[in-house]
């Protein structure tokens, strides 16, 4: 089954202690969505202006992502400026520039509509809401957020939060969400908003999911040598999110999975500059790295 | 079989959001001295002033900890002074007073010599030194430091370190000792300057053990609700040696298990303030917590 993401399509530049690369394909939905097709086919919402280039495209519609959802708007596509340093636990933002993204209203195609996994991207609340309100039967309204939205638009944001199962978000995010510190407390608080089930992403430490009364962690891998951590946390939601539809339904079973499936497309993206490397791993290395997964945690190997 | 631990013992006023105590059993050998104590005898080097309190004393005694090994200084027992905001990951010290502690020079007791585990508290590793010249056939010496000691004394340090098989160190001090960011990196450094095991603790994170060539990873307990984070370094430490000696030997299976023993030890210490809770706790709360730290990360409960 087919998997929608709605979100930001960008040229990256970014800068990390081993190296330097300029406008790079980028953006919340590009890493969802190549991360996603890699268990199943992709149907992606977003806008660029004329001047994204056709290699880009390819690439997308060569992964089972179809990009009739892509706008393309007159001017440049929005450009993305950021640089990491130390551990690379966070960006920091030299230059954004909006662009076509400025003015972006999601329109989903008709043959998108009756898509049953939707993931809502990292953009204004108010137009997460008004995709949701052109889905005609989604098993799975999944949705990630930051502080800039919940600091300036918290009164949209817990509207919308209503008509959502799953929240992916940050560590840091939930805590100004919900006002509380102690995150047992802050996923109460958040499941009150909508969502029944939380997974808080915790960079390099892993993610915790809250379903049905019990947590579910999964650590960070240890043998990653990080390269370039942009598309982390969209790369993690991606993996989720495919296996999830691949599955064809959610139980604490295939949630559990989804979100090993998702730390691994997590840790393949953050080895190299950008997001070809979800492009290139094989299905046999991502159940490999699973596998590695799981022995982590394992008593008996 | 014995646990021996060699560390500080001191008189803690700490601050947090929900409280203030004043005078309050602490050091790294006490907090080490109770958890390892749920499973093995405990024998406990360290020091103290004319004025440490017989209710304190009493309170080792009666947990089947040895205090001949608490030698009774001219003076002041050493006082710390800390406070925690936020997530309360780390202590501002607002004062230390080290009194007896600065010429604290370890002795250890005859009877404590042919101790088989034996864990070397965060205090001078040129003291860390003498302690293992005076032992004689050691299963396992374990080690913890801080960034006082690697900041300022790295090759005593590092000749302290090749005695030793196992170091328990925070993520931060094991970058600072290895001067690699990424953690496996971290540890293969570390491994060449003596110790075979090495566990990287990350506070509310969890734990890391990397040992034979692989990870193996401990979450922290999402539900604690932190009262108080002092000591949780050294209940953990507590808790893994006195796993560890309880089992009698080293082997991958027996160090995993020391590893969530350890993590169940800190998870309930930070509950409250000081050190009482770890003598509370009753053996089956210990096992129950056991199991839900496996289940935090078991794909079928």
């Amino acid at each position: 089954m087919s998997v929608l993401v709605v979100g930001s399509i960008a040229l990256d530049s970014v800068t990390t202690p081993t190296g330097q690369h300029n406008e790079m394909l980028g953006g919340s939905a590009t890493y969802f969505s190549l991360a996603a097709s890699r268990f199943s086919p992709v149907n992606v919402v977003g806008v660029v202006g004329e001047d994204f280039p056709e290699t880009y495209k390819n690439l997308l519609m060569k992964n089972q992502i179809d990009i009739t959802g892509i706008q393309i708007s007159k001017g440049k596509t929005f450009r993305w400026k950021g640089e990491y340093s130390g551990s690379m636990n966070e960006a920091r933002t030299l230059d954004t520039q909006l662009n076509v993204f400025q003015n972006f209203s999601p329109v989903i195609p008709r043959h998108y509509r009756n898509s049953k996994w939707v993931f809502l991207g990292n953009i204004h609340p108010e137009l997460q809401l008004r995709v949701i309100e052109q889905i005609e039967n989604a098993k799975l309204f999944a949705l990630d957020t930051m502080n800039f939205w919940i600091d300036g638009y918290l009164q949209m944001l817990r509207k919308t939060l209503k008509h959502v199962q799953l929240l992916i978000i940050n560590e840091n995010e939930i805590r100004m969400l919900s006002g509380e510190i102690n995150i047992t407390r802050a996923v109460t608080s958040v499941q009150k908003m909508g969502p029944s089930t939380v997974i808080v992403k915790r960079g390099e430490y892993g993610s915790l999911m809250y379903h049905d009364k019990s947590w579910f962690y999964v650590p960070g891998y240890p043998e990653s040598l990080v390269v370039d951590p942009t598309g982390a946390g969209d790369s993690f939601a991606g993996g989720f999110m495919g296996s999830l539809a691949r599955s064809g339904k959610v139980t604490t079973g295939t949630l559990k999975k989804a979100m090993i499936y998702g730390s691994v497309m997590a840790s393949f993206n953050i080895t190299s500059f950008g997001p070809w490397k979800l492009a290139e791993i094989t299905g046999s290395e991502v159940e490999q790295r699973f596998k590695l997964f799981r022995a982590l945690v394992a008593l008996r190997v």
